[in-house]
């Protein structure tokens, strides 16, 4: 299979569907709607949580496990919730199969008297359990994350954007009282936000969704909103705030400290591995992925250009300290002395794969003391002195990490609109990015700009200026402009 | 809920059920055979991973993820296997569920047009994943592992030890070789008994399956067995030789170097969440769990023992610096200084977590200039100087964990018995461990010795002395003594 992309600017869907291909990174399976996370993929995602995982440490939660099947009756006792999730999932009817002339079926004997429901989320069957644990302020609060996979049968699907099984982390937390299940909810926000911005190296827009983009269940969802370089938004994470519904919903009450019973505050809050797509979409360019050098699990490739095995000993002779030493800086570093490929096969091959830092090391390079070195983000390369190269590849990661940064901020800026009228606004969609429009509070006009432009209000910015204004669809009154997008 | 366990003696299966549950480890959820991992149980397995994921990576292998479903066609694929895994699994029937007059029903318009199952184990999905990842010599070895939940529906379940749903990891590798992939097989069972040995402090017996224990599919299953504080064996993980039993089931072949298309060779290997029952039963006590040092999420936690809060401040004075040195040391250690509980409380409380040591600091102490040091595993305490305790900690951490092992070590010498006829075959049976017998080799023996009375062969050692003998069943001949044992 050729290793080439079609271009951006051609076809920005085909490709992103070609890059992750070919870059290794996920594939279709033979199961309609379930990817495969290729080793070069997963290692990616490994890191995203090894740096969310800590970070979830760090403000005081613990992990634990809960099952992967849900009792079909747990999904109608939190009446809004069955309305957003109950439809479309997979749902186990037998528990056995066996031998029949017809070859392998299923046992009709085996019926479970009860469905079970893969989880498509795990508020039930968590709240379920809380009510075990939970009988005084003094069990509270319960900070818990879960990291599963989890099922939700999508009639279209993308390689990490839409998936019917996907991984993800959800955190469920019970608390004493509405501030402090409102203070965690911003809390988790916060940290998503920190994620996203100093890892992924994305900007995002902080906020809340309306009354309709609001998780089935939740009184409030925060979100953070990224925009992809076609000018579309991606929701990145989501935190929620619960209230009481769910330990209404399943019976879940703690004596206060004056001794009265009271239904358990929750939040719940979620990212999965659609960050993936979103990494991707971000940075990544005609020549492959462009990795942030903090998510990268090959961050520096050291190639050797030489002429038979005495050249390639020679230069191994100053590779392998220099691997040793930028390993120990933490730094992970490869040294690709393979003799199977050409050195131009092995730049496409770590261009693809989104290595931020190329090491080319010829043998006239090694007698002026000098190598190549390359950047991933910006493809230039330079001729640098080996002596103090370590000190300059440190710089250079961060730095990388710094432009990607910089770069999605400067395209954001460049994409973001203000509209004073539905024309106008039409206009700002049909060019691609984040519309700022004036917006009169309701679920109709909502409803309507959809219907007829597909956008959907991504969010009420956090902080969002107050100012009069005009309804840029019925021309109402507004306090607020929201922020607009097409969204993945 | 009373703390108080049982006691192992009076009922060692009752002992081990409440611990679990006492101890904050994992608990019977509302499905059927499905657990809850809590988070001190969720803590351990997490160090469990961690280290096993370490040794995996510097062995060569990366990680990656594959499909929770796999279609219901492919167990028909590879016929031993399908005999062996295809029958007691969850089906996937139907992928909606819709409103009705009757609450929330399977929508019967939604039924799949082939069912899918919840993996088992991914042999199949893998194999027929890796056809589209092979085509030369040079794409191989593959030396990929997978974390993952897996299903198979048992009738009877025991928290950690059967359970439908439980946590693993599961190695597929690929080779150009049946020899590669044989040493393969060796080494991952070599990294699980020095997983064993030197982070659960469980010595392990390594050996091969009998042909009638072998794992459904393979040419060689190998093992390690462990004896557990009843006297009764648990496998602790297996490693699978699979020939090209999958490689041809997928059609999965590769171009050698000489350009021959040749089938490939394969190998699987795992270990599960089975591992902390092994780990509870082997080193715990009646006053609750005993952890390893090395597996315990928390090594050593500082109580304080004071009178009013100002009796709280000298104390803390003391502890907090204490802590930070601990910490720098890499040592996990928690100063509980909470007033909401009383002393004797939290000795109790961290008895039954298995924290492994406990520092007590009183007042009159700190004027000594010392504080109470004990160890959980032998419940020993003695008064020691305050100055240099961080290095007797580390020192004791090291020694607590080399007693675990020694302890557990003698234990299964004491429990180990060398027989020669069935008549002393049944009685070192019943007074429990491990008996080594001469067998004749069939597959009817094993049976009926397995019929009359419950043991099985767990293995036939690595090196196992060839000795020339007489069956204790049959009196056939025999070239060696193979391990029978109960387990679990």
């Amino acid at each position: 299979m050729s290793k080439e992309l079609g271009s951006r600017a051609e076809d920005f869907s085909k490709w992103y569907n070609e890059l992750v291909v070919k870059a290794d990174l996920a594939e279709h399976s033979a199961v309609r709607g379930c990817m495969v996370i290729k080793p070069h993929g997963y290692a990616i995602w490994e890191k995203m949580q090894q740096a969310l995982d800590t970070m979830f440490k760090e403000t005081g939660h613990v992990n634990a496990y809960f099952p992967l099947f849900i009792p079909k009756s747990f999904f109608s006792k939190e009446a809004s919730h069955v309305d957003g999730f109950a439809k479309e999932c997979a749902v186990v009817t037998h528990y056995r199969l066996k031998n029949s002339d017809k070859g392998i079926v299923v046992d009709p004997d085996a019926r479970l008297e009860e469905e079970l429901i893969v989880r498509p989320t795990s508020e039930t069957i968590i709240w379920n359990t809380y009510r075990g644990w939970i009988q005084s302020y003094r069990d509270l609060p319960i900070l818990v994350n879960q990291w599963a996979n989890v099922v939700r049968w999508e009639m279209r699907t993308r390689l990490f954007l839409r998936t019917a099984e996907f991984l993800w982390q959800e955190g469920h937390t019970a608390h004493a009282s509405a501030e402090e299940a409102i203070a965690e909810t911003k809390q988790m926000l916060e940290v998503y936000a920190d994620f996203a911005e100093n890892w992924l190296a994305i900007p995002v827009i902080k906020g809340v969704k309306t009354p309709n983009e609001r998780f089935a269940g939740a009184l409030d969802t925060y979100c953070i909103e990224a925009m992809l370089q076609d000018g579309k938004a991606l929701q990145a994470g989501t935190s929620h705030f619960l209230g009481q519904n769910f330990a209404k919903a399943f019976d879940v009450k703690f004596a206060n400290k004056e001794g009265q019973l009271d239904y358990v505050w929750a939040t719940s809050w979620g990212v999965s591995t659609r960050l993936m797509g979103a990494l991707i979409m971000s940075h990544s360019d005609d020549n492959g992925l462009v990795l942030p050098p903090k998510l990268a699990p090959v961050q520096v490739v050291i190639i050797p250009i030489y002429k038979g095995e005495e050249g390639l000993n020679k230069i191994s002779e100053v590779a392998k300290p220099l691997l040793k030493k930028l390993k120990e800086r933490g730094i992970s570093v490869k040294y690709d002395d393979r003799d199977t490929q050409r050195p131009g096969w092995k730049f496409a091959e770590y261009e693809l794969k989104g290595v931020p830092v190329r090491i080319a090391m010829g043998e006239r390079d090694l007698q002026n003391g000098t190598v190549e070195l390359a950047r991933r983000d910006t493809l230039s390369k330079e001729t640098v002195p080996l002596e103090g190269i370590e000190d300059r590849i440190s710089n250079l990661l961060t730095a990388i990490q710094q432009h990607l940064y910089n770069q999605a901020l400067k395209r954001r800026e460049a994409f973001t609109h203000k509209v004073d009228n539905y024309e106008e606004f039409k206009v700002a969609l049909n060019k691609g990015g984040f519309v700022y429009a004036h917006w009169d509070g309701t679920n109709e006009t909502e409803q309507k700009i959809k219907e007829e432009t597909k956008a959907t209000i991504r969010c009420i910015p956090l902080n969002n200026p107050q100012e009069a204004g005009k309804c840029v669809y019925s021309g109402k009154n507004s306090v607020q402009r929201v922020l607009f997008a097409l969204a993945y």
